[in-house]
């Protein structure tokens, strides 16, 4: 029997994935809430984590990279739902050592088929996400750029982000326009839509 | 036997969600991609049509509004599933006609009992989503100040906006800083990011 552990924060969409889990023979399925707490799943043991890449951040900051951190030290494997045309968050899971990834546009049969592939430790891509995760591995910013962003998309002005990251107004300046440039944005606020779009920030 | 109609555009979610409705011995349930053609699904004969206040746009523009309007011309009643803190789509929901609202946060049997309540020819609202109705009444922009916004959110820059709503700079700037003194935001890229998290464009 494969031990599933389902984590979604809507409670209808999580309801209905079990019951979709609950009819493959070889499964037992424990469905929860997230609490934004990781440490507390750990304790329910389980061979595969199921969770939605859109899964809230908790107010501690610990998202689904936290997640994946406490279920692979429980031997657990981590399979993700992604929304497709969010290579951000594809990409944050991929970092965070998911090894299971389903489309949420999927059939309940792919869903079944990742989660015994990632019972057995083998990871498991489904091809309809093909096209995100070739823009997942091409994030065009980087750390530093996406930090500058994630600031700006909140609302930080020049001299916030500058007196944040401890950089000068016009070295933020420049990061804006390269990240402009690199998101093939219009202006600043197209880029934050962009990115946001994608999942990159 | 009520029949309902489940439009959703990840299939996953949506055959999850039907997998729900079939428990039901009074329902019969037939799921259906959304190709952003609401005239296509009014052809298929329901009681009542279940469909996630997040449904994307159809490229021609027609989003929820142009469903509602289809479905309830062929004598069909809508309940919209909405994510709990997006009052936005909630109110383009409401002004659409919906009969049903529950919290996709919301228990199976609650879908259930707003499904029949909708067929029945009642409103149904889960009471989980009385704070978001109450903020979705109080929507503090103007029509015009949302044609606004919702060109900026999509990068247009203020001579853009002008051109588009045939009306000056000036006149644009104005209606920016009433946006963001209406929305609590700190500027301009702020009031996006609060519009938009809120669900009013």
């Amino acid at each position: 029997m494969i031990q599933v552990l389902l984590v979604h924060h809507l409670g209808l969409l999580r309801s209905g994935l079990a019951a979709l889990l609950d009819e493959a023979p070889d499964m037992e399925v424990k469905d929860v809430p997230w609490s934004g707490d990781p440490g507390r799943l750990r304790s329910l043991r389980a061979d595969v984590c199921v969770v939605d890449t859109e899964l809230p951040e908790s107010p501690n900051g610990g998202g689904i990279a936290d997640l994946c951190r406490h279920m692979s030290s429980a031997q657990c494997g981590l399979l993700v739902l992604a929304t497709p045309g969010r290579p951000g968050l594809l990409r944050r899971a991929y970092d965070a050592q998911a090894l299971g990834f389903v489309n949420k546009d999927a059939t309940p049969q792919k869903l079944r088929e990742g989660i015994r592939h990632v019972a057995a430790g083998r990871r498991y891509v489904d091809e309809s996400l093909a096209h995100d995760l070739l823009r997942a591995a091409d994030m065009p910013l980087t750390a530093r750029e996406l930090s500058v962003l994630s600031l700006a998309a909140k609302g930080a002005t020049v001299s916030e982000i500058a007196g944040r990251l401890h950089l000068s107004r016009g070295t933020i300046r420049n990061y804006m326009s390269a990240i402009t440039r690199k998101t093939g944005a219009r202006n600043r606020v197209d880029a934050i839509r962009i990115s946001q779009g994608a999942g990159w920030v």
